[in-house]
C-alpha cells in the first residue's frame, strides 16, 4: 500500500501553525471589539468613519442624556460580568473537586487492569509486539483526562468572559446602525468560536507529541491513553450544561412568572428583580454551557477517529500523516472558518434588519462549501490510496476517496438536518413537523453510507466533518445569547425602544440560526457516540452485541430508561430552582415600597444567589447518575450489559432529545404567535396579558426547560456515556461482570 | 420423558366447562344487576330486604320528586346509550371494511410464500415431516385472524352495553346505600370480565379444535395459522383505544376548557352541551376500548405460549395436554376469579366509604393467591415432569416446577407492579416517583428469572400469568368508569349532592385501582411483545440480533421513533377533534339563550356526532401508521431491519408510555391538589377558579389525553407490531428484504 503525499514533518508543521493562526485571528476580533469605548464620549459619532450607515445617534435625536445612558450600561455589565464569574467560581470549585476524584479513579481503575504492574506486556490487537505497562496508560489516560477538563473550562470560561464583554457594546452601536452591532456581536462570537476551535486543536495536538515521547511505537497505548482527553472535556460539559442551564431556566422561568403573568410587566424590565439573574443565566448557560459542550463534542469525535485509526493499518504501520488525518481536518477548517468569517465581517455588508438573516445563513453555506475542497485537499494528500480499518475482527479496505465522502456525508448532513430543522421550526403550528422528525431520521440513516465505505472510522470522521466548521456554527451560535442580553441591557438602562427593535432583529435572527445549531448538535452526538460505541466495542473485545441474550436485553432497557430519568431529574431541578427564585421575586414586589412604580431599586443580588445556590446543587444528582451509570454497570454486569445500556441510551436519548426540543419548541412558537397577534386567529387569542397568553407563558415555562435544559444535557448524556465506557473498556474487559463471576 | 397426569379427553372436557361456567356465572351477575328498575316504583324501598343498610332514600329525606329523578336517569341512560351504540356502529364500519381488507392482505401473502402451490410441504422445525401447504395456513390464518377481530368487536361492543345499562342503575342504588351502589357496580364489571374471558377462551378452543381437523398432526402449521387470531384481537384492540381514546379526551377536554375555565361551571353541570358527548365517551373509551385491549392482550399471549410450544417437545410428540397448557391456565383463572368475586359480592359486606377501597384490593390478592394454587395444580397435572423447549435453535430442558415458577413470576409481579405505582402514583409530588419507575424496571428485569427457566416460553407463559385473573382484573377496571357516570347522572338528573358524594366516593376508590390496572397493562404488554419477539424471532430463522450490524441499527433507531411519532399523532388527533368541541360548546353559549341560566336545554346531539365524526376520522392515520410499518419494513428490508425495529419500539414503547402516565397522573394529581384544597399551600394557590387553578386545568387538558389515550395506546402499538409480524414471518423469511434483493 502506497503513502500519503503529505510529508510527516509537513504534517508536524501544519497543525500547530493552523491552530496559532486561529488564535491570532481571534485575538484581532477582540482587539477590533475592544474598539468600542464604554466610557461617555461625546464627540464619538462623528470621530467614527462613515462608511455609508446611518450613524446619527438615536439619543441625540430624542434628546435622551447620552451620558447617562453609557454610565449605565457600563454598570449593568459589570453587575452582569460578576455575577457570572462568581457563578463559574462557585461551579468550578464543585466540579474542581469532582475532578480529582474522578482523576482518582481512572487512574485505580485502569492501574488495577495489569494489578500495577511495571512491567510491559502484550499488546491487544497485535499480538507480536510489546505494548507499555497497564499502569502507564492509567496514568498517562488521568493526565489527559485532566487536560480535556482543563481546556473544557478554559474554553466556557473564556466565551463567557467575551460574551459579557460584548453584550454592552453591541447595545452602545446598536445606537448607530444594526449594521454596526451585528459585527460587533458576530466578532465576539468568533473570538470565542476561533479560541476554542484552534485551543482544542493545539493542546490535544501537543499531548499527543508529548506522550509520543514516553510511548514511542506503541500507538496503541498512546492512542488509548489520549482518549482520556475527550472523557475530561466532555465530563466538563455535563457540568456545564447542567448547572448553567438550570441557573439560566431557574432565573428565567422566575423572572417570567412572577414579571409576565402576576405582575404584567414586560420582559428585562430592571423592576423585576430577577432580570440581572436571567441575564448572567444567557451568559453562563447558553455560552460558557455551549462552549464546554462543543468542545467536548469535538474532543470526543477526534479522540474516536484517533483510537479506530490507532488499530487499523495507520497505526499498525505507524504512518503519522495518514493518523493525523482527523486532526488534518480540524486544522484545514480553522482556515476556511476564518475566510468564511471575513463574508459576514468584510467582503459584505449589512445595511438593514433583512440582511442579517441570509447573512449568517451563508456563513454556514459558504464554510460548507469552501470546506469541501479543505477535505478533498486533506483526504488526496494525508491519506494513502488505499488502507484497511478494523471492523470488528476484520481488516477492512478502504480508498481515500471513499474517506473524503464520508467526511462530506457528515459536513453536508449537518447542513442539510440544519435547514431542514430551521424550516420546519418556523412552521411549527403545521402537522409536517413530524415529517421534520423522518427527514431527520433520514439524514441519519445516511450516515450508514459512511459505515459501509469505512466502518466505524467512517461514522467518526463524519462526525468530525460535521464539526469541522465549529468556529463558523459558534460563531453564529454565540452570536444569539450576545444580541438577546443586548437588548435586555438596552431595556434596563431605559434606552429608546428603538435599541430594542434593532437588537431584537439581531436576536430573532440568532433564533433562526439557532435551530440549525440545535440540529447540528443532535446529529453530530449521536454520531459521535455511535463512533465511540463502535471504538468501545472494539477495545472490549466484544464480537456481537445481540439482543437476544439477556444480559444485553436488560442494558438495552436500562439505557433506554436513563435519558427519561435524567430529564425529568434536570426538569425537577429546574422547577425547585425556579420555585426558590419566584419566592424571592414574590417576596422583593410585596415588601419594597415604591418597587413596581420603579421609585426604588430592586434587590439584583439575592436573585443572583438563589440561582447560584440552587444549580449547583441541583446539578449533582443528573451529573452523578450519567458519570455513575457506565462504571457501575459495567463494573458489576460486564461489557455486554453495558453495551446494551449504551445502546439503549443512544437510541432513546436521540429520541427524547428531538422530542425535548419539538414541545420546547411548539409552547415557545404559541406564545410568541400570540404575542405577534400577526393573524385573525391570533388576535382572538391575544393580546399580552389575555387568559390564552398567560397560558401560554406558563405552557412555555415547562418548555422552556425541556428545549434548553434538558435537550441539550441529553446529548451530553450519550456522548459522555459512551466516551467514559470507551476509557474505562480495559478495566471492564478484564475485571467486570463481577455480579456474574460470583 | 414422562406424560402429563391430565388425559387428553380431560383436557378436552375442562376448558369448555370452565369457559361455559364464566358465561353462566356472567349471566347471573346481569340478572342481579338487571333487578334493579328503572320504572319509579313509589314502594321500592319498603320492599327490599333490609340487611343493615340504610335503605331510606335520599330523595325521601330531601322531599324531592322521586318520579320525576327516575324518569330524568332513565332518559339520560337512553341518550347514553344511543351516543355510544351509534358510536360504535360507526366505527365498526370502518373497521369492518379495514378487517376486510387486511384479511385480503394477510392471504396474498401468506398464500405467495410457496406461490399460492396446493402440495405438501417439508416442515420448517422437523424437517422429517411434511406438513400443510403454506396456502393453507394463509387460509387458516385469515379465518383465524377474522375469529379473533370479531370476538374484539364483540367484547367491546358488550362491554359497552352492560356499562350503559349499569350507570343508572347504581346511581339509583346510591339512593339507598353506598354499599348497595358498590354491589352493582361491582356485579356490572364483573358481567364484562367474565364474559370477556370465557368468550376468548372459549373462541380459541373451537377454533383450535375446528383447524385440528384439517390439520391433524401438523401442528407446526396448526398454531402458526392460531396465531391470526391473537392479531384479529389485537388490531381491533387499536382502533377501539385509539377511536374511543380521542372520543373520550375531545369530549372531556372540550367540556373542561370551555365549562371549567371559561364559564365556571361545574364538570358534569347539565348546562354543559359536550356533558352527555363526555359521557358517552367514558363508556367508548374505558369501557369498549379497555375491553377490546385486554382481551387482545389475553389472546395475544395465549398465541405466542402455543406457537413457541407447538416447536417444542409438546408438539413434536403431540402432547395435547401439554400443549393446552395455557389454555387451563386460563380455565383455572376464571373458577378462581369467580370465587373471589364472591368475597366482593356475598362473603364480605361494604358498610361505609372506607370499606370501598380495601375490598378492591383484597380482590386482588385474593385472586393472586387462590391463582397461585391453581397454577401449581395444572403445572403438576397438565405438564409431563421433564420436557424441551426451543430456544432460538436448540432445544432446552425444562421442569414443570420451573414452568410453575414462571406463571407465578408473572402473577405476582402483576400485583407488586400495581400496588408500587399505586403507593408512589398517591405521592405525586415527592421525588421518589422515580424510585417507582426504577421498581418498576426491576420487577421487569425480574421476568428474566422466567427466561432462564424457559426461554420465550417461560416469558410468554409469564405474561399469561400476568393476565389469567384477567376476569377479576377487568371487572374492577370496568368498575370505576361506571361509578362515574353514575356521579354524572346523578348530576344531570338534579340530584342530591349526597348521592354525588356516595358516587364520587366509589370512583375515587376506583381510581386508585385504576392505576394498578395501569400497572398490569404496561408490564403485560411488555411480557407479551417480548415473547412474540421471541416466537417472531424464532420463525423467521434469525440467529442473532446483532446492533453492531447497520441493518439492525436502523431498525434500532426508526423502531424508537415510531412511539414518539404515535404519541404525537393521538395527542394532535385528540388536540384538534377536542378543538372542534370547543368552538360548538362556545357557539351554543354564544347562540343559545337562556343556556346558561339553565332555562335552556344544550344541543347535545351535535357535540356526540362531533366527536364521533372526529374521531373516526383522526384514528386512521395512526391506526395505519402501527399497521404498515412492519409490513413494509419486512417487505423492503427484511427479517433482520424488523427485529431491529420491534427491540426498539419495545424499548422505547414502555418508556413512552410509563412516561406519558407519570406525566398525565402528575398534571391530574396537581389539579385535584388544588381543588381539594387540604394543605395551607394548596390552599394559597386554590380555590376554584383561581389563576393557578385554572393553568392546572389547561395542564391537565393535555396530561389527560397523554395518560388516557396515548399511554394505553403506546401497550396495543408494541403488542401489535410483534404479532403482525410473526403472523408474517413465513412471507418475509421467504421473500422479504426485496431492496437488499434488488
Amino acid at each position: 500500500m502506497a503513502t500519503a503525499l503529505l510529508s510527516d514533518l509537513a504534517t508536524e508543521i501544519i497543525i500547530p501553525v493552523c491552530a496559532v493562526i486561529g488564535i491570532l485571528f481571534s485575538l484581532i476580533q477582540w482587539a477590533l471589539v475592544s474598539r468600542v469605548k464604554l466610557t461617555p464620549d461625546r464627540n464619538g459619532p462623528s470621530n467614527s468613519t462613515n462608511n455609508g450607515f446611518n450613524d446619527s445617534l438615536i439619543e441625540e435625536e430624542e434628546g435622551i442624556n447620552e451620558h447617562n445612558v453609557v454610565v449605565k450600561c457600563s454598570e449593568i455589565q459589570n453587575a452582569i460580568s460578576e455575577g457570572a464569574t462568581s457563578f463559574l467560581f462557585t461551579e468550578y470549585q464543585y466540579v474542581g473537586i469532582f475532578m480529582v476524584v474522578f482523576a482518582i479513579l481512572i487512574f485505580l481503575f485502569l492501574g488495577s487492569v495489569e494489578g500495577f504492574s511495571t512491567k510491559s506486556q502484550q499488546c491487544t490487537y497485535d499480538i507480536h509486539k510489546t505494548c507499555k505497562p497497564a499502569l502507564a496508560t492509567a496514568l498517562f489516560s488521568t493526565v489527559s483526562f485532566l487536560l480535556g477538563a482543563i481546556t473544557s473550562v478554559l474554553s466556557g470560561f473564556i466565551g463567557m468572559k467575551i460574551a459579557t464583554y460584548a453584550n454592552t457594546r453591541t447595545t452602545l452601536e446598536a445606537r448607530k446602525s444594526v449594521g454596526k452591532a451585528f459585527i460587533i456581536a458576530f466578532r465576539s462570537g468568533a473570538v470565542m468560536g476561533f479560541l476554542l476551535a484552534a485551543n482544542g486543536l493545539l493542546v490535544l495536538y501537543i499531548t499527543i507529541n508529548l506522550f509520543k515521547l514516553y510511548y514511542g511505537d506503541d500507538w496503541e497505548g498512546l492512542f488509548e491513553a489520549i482518549t482520556g482527553y475527550g472523557l475530561g472535556g466532555s465530563s466538563m460539559a455535563l457540568f456545564g450544561r447542567v448547572g448553567g442551564g438550570i441557573y439560566t431556566k431557574a432565573a428565567d422561568v422566575g423572572a417570567d412568572l412572577v414579571g409576565k403573568v402576576e405582575r404584567n410587566i414586560p420582559e428585562d424590565d430592571p423592576r423585576n428583580p430577577a432580570v440581572i439573574a436571567d441575564n448572567v443565566g444567557d451568559n453562563v448557560g447558553d455560552i460558557a454551557g455551549m462552549g464546554s459542550d462543543l468542545f467536548g463534542s469535538y474532543a470526543e469525535s477526534s479522540c474516536a477517529a484517533l483510537v479506530v485509526a490507532s488499530i487499523s493499518s495507520f497505526g499498525i504501520n505507524h504512518e503519522f500523516t495518514a493518523m493525523c488525518y482527523p486532526l488534518l481536518v480540524s486544522s484545514i477548517g480553522i482556515l476556511v472558518c476564518l475566510i468564511t468569517t471575513l463574508f459576514a465581517t468584510d467582503f459584505y455588508e449589512i445595511k438593514g434588519v433583512k440582511d442579517i438573516e441570509p447573512s449568517l445563513k451563508y456563513q454556514l453555506i459558504i464554510s460548507t462549501v469552501l470546506m469541501t475542497i479543505g477535505v478533498a485537499i486533506v483526504s488526496f494528500i494525508a491519506l494513502p490510496s488505499s488502507f484497511t480499518i478494523f471492523n470488528f475482527g476484520v481488516q477492512k479496505v478502504v480508498h481515500n476517496w471513499q474517506l473524503f465522502l464520508c467526511v462530506c456525508v457528515g459536513l453536508w448532513a449537518g447542513l442539510i438536518i440544519g435547514f431542514v430543522t430551521e424550516y420546519y421550526t418556523s412552521n411549527a403550528y403545521s402537522p409536517v413537523q413530524d415529517v421534520a422528525d423522518s427527514c431527520r431520521t433520514g439524514a441519519a440513516t445516511n450516515h450508514f453510507l459512511s459505515f459501509s465505505f469505512a466502518a466505524m472510522y467512517g461514522i467518526a470522521v463524519a462526525a468530525l466533518g460535521m464539526l469541522s466548521t465549529i468556529a463558523t456554527g459558534l460563531a453564529i451560535d454565540a452570536y444569539g445569547p450576545i444580541s438577546d442580553n443586548a437588548g435586555g441591557i438596552a431595556e434596563m438602562a431605559g434606552m429608546s425602544h428603538r435599541i430594542r427593535e434593532r437588537t431584537d432583529a439581531l436576536d430573532a435572527a440568532g433564533n433562526t440560526t439557532a435551530a440549525i445549531g440545535k440540529g447540528f448538535a443532535i446529529g453530530s452526538a449521536a454520531l459521535v457516540s455511535l463512533a465511540l460505541f463502535g471504538a468501545f466495542v472494539s477495545r472490549a473485545g466484544i464480537q456481537t452485541v445481540d439482543v437476544l441474550t439477556p444480559k444485553v436485553f436488560i442494558g438495552l432497557i436500562v439505557g433506554a430508561m436513563l435519558p427519561y430519568w435524567f430529564s425529568a431529574m434536570t426538569m425537577k431541578s429546574v422547577g425547585s430552582a425556579a420555585l426558590k427564585m419566584v419566592e424571592e421575586v414574590r417576596r422583593q414586589f410585596n415588601t419594597i415600597p415604591g418597587l413596581m412604580e420603579g421609585l426604588a431599586k430592586p434587590d439584583y443580588a439575592t436573585c443572583v444567589k438563589i440561582s447560584t445556590d440552587a444549580s449547583i446543587k441541583e446539578m449533582i444528582p443528573p451529573g452523578a447518575l450519567v458519570m455513575l451509570t457506565p462504571l457501575i454497570v459495567g463494573t458489576l454486569f460486564g461489557v455486554e450489559t453495558l453495551s446494551g445500556v449504551l445502546a439503549g441510551s443512544l437510541v432513546s436519548g436521540v429520541q427524547v432529545a428531538i422530542s425535548a426540543s419539538n414541545t420546547g419548541g411548539a409552547w415557545d412558537n404559541a406564545k410568541k404567535y400570540i404575542e405577534a397577534g400577526a393573524s385573525e386567529h391570533a388576535r382572538t387569542l391575544g393580546p399580552k396579558g389575555s387568559e390564552p397568553h398567560k397560558a401560554a407563558v406558563i405552557g412555555d415555562t415547562i418548555g422552556d426547560p425541556l428545549k434548553d435544559t434538558s435537550g441539550p444535557s441529553l446529548n451530553i448524556l450519550i456522548k459522555l456515556m459512551a466516551v467514559e465506557s470507551l476509557v474505562f473498556a480495559p478495566f471492564f474487559a478484564a475485571h467486570g461482570g463481577l455480579l456474574f463471576k460470583l
